[in-house]
């Protein structure tokens, strides 16, 4: 019986029409996959059983997608796979606010969960900007950081157990609904940014924090990156933890200023973001003396309404970046860096003479409490040499982080896009072991390569 | 060339006199090891990646060792082993405050480190009972928790890389001093809680915070643990967070009162620690509303030097109960359970019942803040009757856990001591595969199987 017949018998529901599968070759990500066999809809974790129970027989390639938001390429489509859209498991199953559990399908999508959170005093702090429509499976898949990164960390700090289809079909669980556990390997972290590479992801225990609903937006603007990166470090040193640090460059800039009607002073170059806790009345005080120390030609403290309207238009810069292409075939390449506090006045002076010197199109902004920058390339996708050069830009852009102790990928993952900069942080870092046991691993959980093949590494 | 040669040519120290080795043969779990060949005393990695070379070339287990702390066996020596001592590698090597770590070799103890840092004013947040003796290395490789678990979660979720020695000897490194990463698996939280069984850790990049100074400690007296545990259980619902809540029964709660001169109220069955913090007035006026509704015997606001006292006295309780021993043979055996806080209060129940069943002496206690709950059976572990009787009592313990939810490990690993109960627990949960699959793990990382053997499964 052939997929599509066994998919019939089954009753799981699926499209395999050039048109209807077609939008699956893409992400958010400038990558075009190929055409699947089939699109499943599953509405349960034992049809994605029955799913791969038949394509680990047929050595059909799966690859899972959620919100389809990966910026890496991490959810496109492959030639002959069949694509999971995990879009129908998107029930809220459990919430207990004392335990400090929500029990989701990994279907669903992030600010859903977190409106329906909010109604109960609670948050699940993971942020990422596309949260409006990426799922908890696959911020879970990719470790995703977003803009509270820098009080609360990454999503790996907030799983407390999965439920996974594997490879074969098999189903398990790992962890559970308690907050500590020390029985064994420590198993649900190893899904935990793999990207569908080693089991599907189908549902999740979210550990849930109370909402601190208590705090201040400000923007502070600057001349020198050099020193918003200096006050940022400053503010740590101090023992300081803002909720969230967000700075952009001058083009981002701009944008927030054009949609908030916010002006920007004179002089202007970067613009920092800062949400600040108010636990007790003098914190505020001793952030707002670091920043006023740190040549700030502008603050700028928000009302509610303006907090809100620059929030999102922090969150959505990505996509305004994109309506700001003016020509053919012209994308963005994000690059996802990350480095310590301490270094990114540095990074961030080398990544402008970076820029100079390759005379491209970049804005620069990112979640600088936690030292990540996202580096925005506008490049003609369809121009082989305008692809070589902002390839070499990000590469080049990664050998900043590595030299100053920092990562090639923050929180987008590895996806297609970052293979040779893993590798080339593995070299860098004297730890290509680390590929072998990656490799290793993968080698035990998908014998067959079956899921999501030629993501994060090539086997 | 045989080890001691090869040790002595290498210009290795170690001990190899039977009087000199014989302390390794234990831990502090009431299991007795056997006779290792060689306790060597490592230097650095350097150092340890030559010994492991030469054991794995010549078969010898090998057991790491850090503050010998563990209450599972985890450390004690196997027969004809060698046990590598991990508590010359006591160096701080690196401190930053404003990025918001701290580099240490595995064998710093956990005090002499937040001691360190205290005077910095962070903190490293994991803080076991036994912090005291016990080492960074040690309590990464259980995961502990401890005291302050329910309000910074375990060790799990404050390292941010290690340095490791692969059973070939070979040396790797896994993330570093970056507060977030998304370039392929977690290695990192593969080798926490591993217990020594996949690779030895010799440095760790650790995340600290800010230290929180004003806070409140109190001690809650009630009649019965269930009102107790629903007082927690409401604390947590209403979006409160203690730094810590430590429960214990009467017999611990006289223990306490005894050396802190804090009288026990009439009628107290159990005793609550609960330190509030202080950051905005009106939390602490939550906080005692709900414990004052929870039908207590007694509130007792305590001053510094008590809180020093009882802080102190709750965290040696364990080496207090060991002193309540009063028979040749006796010793304690301590179950580790947890459950979801909703379930505490009839997990105690259901607790209370099974101690009368089995008429033994039982001291209860635990950082009920994170439904993590300790039974401290006292037994003569020379009486085949008495330990049988005791692994009964511990087994129905773990059952309780498992039926509310929980696991038969909170913070103190599998060590010798729990493998059966980690099998019930992964049966119980449908999730024997998930033994198949740490298995298949520790056979990529250590093929020989030289690494602590034994410990956590086995093979």
């Amino acid at each position: 019986m052939d997929l599509l017949q066994y998919l019939t018998v089954k009753n799981i529901d699926f499209l395999s029409k050039r048109e209807d599968v077609i939008p699956y070759i893409r992400d958010a990500s400038y990558f075009t996959g190929e055409l699947p066999i089939a699109v499943v809809l599953p509405k349960n974790e034992n049809e994605i059983s029955e799913i791969l129970t038949k394509c680990y027989e047929e050595n059909i390639k799966v690859v899972a997608r959620g919100g389809g938001t990966s910026l890496t390429g991490s959810s496109i489509s492959l030639k002959g796979s069949v694509v999971i859209s995990m879009l129908r498991l998107n029930r809220i199953l459990e919430f207990s606010g004392g335990d400090r559990y929500v029990h989701v399908q990994a279907g669903v999508r992030i600010d859903d969960l977190n409106s329906y959170l909010q109604s109960k005093g609670f948050l699940y702090p993971p942020d990422p900007a596309s949260s409006l429509a990426s799922t908890v499976g696959g911020t879970i898949s990719t470790n995703a950081g977003g803009l509270r990164g820098t009080y609360y960390g990454s999503t790996k700090e907030w799983i407390l157990g999965l439920g996974i289809v594997l490879a074969d079909g098999r189903i398990i669980r790992t962890g559970g609904k308690i907050l500590k556990r020390s029985a064994g390997y420590d198993l649900t972290s190893l899904f935990v940014g793999a990207e569908g590479t080693l089991g599907i992801i189908f549902d999740a225990y979210l550990k849930i924090v109370p909402r601190i609903e208590n705090f201040t937006r400000i923007m502070v603007f600057f001349r020198k990156a050099e020193d918003m990166g200096k006050a940022i470090y400053q503010i740590k040193e101090r023992g300081l933890n803002p909720l969230s640090a967000e700075f952009t460059d001058k083009i981002s800039m701009n944008i927030i200023s054009r949609i908030s009607g916010i002006p920007v002073p004179d002089g202007s170059e970067v613009l920092l973001i800062i949400d600040i806790p108010i636990l007790s009345g003098n914190e505020y005080e001793k952030f707002i003396q670091i920043i006023k120390n740190s040549n700030p030609t502008g603050i700028k403290s928000l009302n509610a309404e303006e907090s809100e309207v620059v929030y999102k238009a922090r969150k959505g810069l990505y996509s305004s970046l994109l309506n700001e292409r003016e020509r053919e075939g012209e994308y963005i390449i994000i690059g996802d860096v990350v480095v310590p506090s301490s270094e990114v006045p540095e990074a961030l002076n080398e990544t402008r003479d970076l820029i100079e010197k390759f005379g491209l199109k970049i804005s620069l902004f990112g979640h600088i409490g936690d030292g990540n920058i996202h580096a925005n390339v506008f490049t003609n996708i369809n121009s082989n040499e305008e692809m070589k050069k902002a390839e070499k830009f990000l590469e080049e852009f990664g050998d900043i982080a590595l030299r100053h102790n920092g990562s090639v990928s923050a929180e987008h993952g590895i996806g297609f896009e970052k293979k040779e900069l893993l590798i080339r942080e593995f070299i860098y870092k004297k730890s290509i072991v680390n590929m072998e046991i990656m490799k290793s691993i993968k080698k035990i959980l998908d014998p067959k390569n079956i899921l999501n093949p030629g993501k994060v590494f090539d086997l």
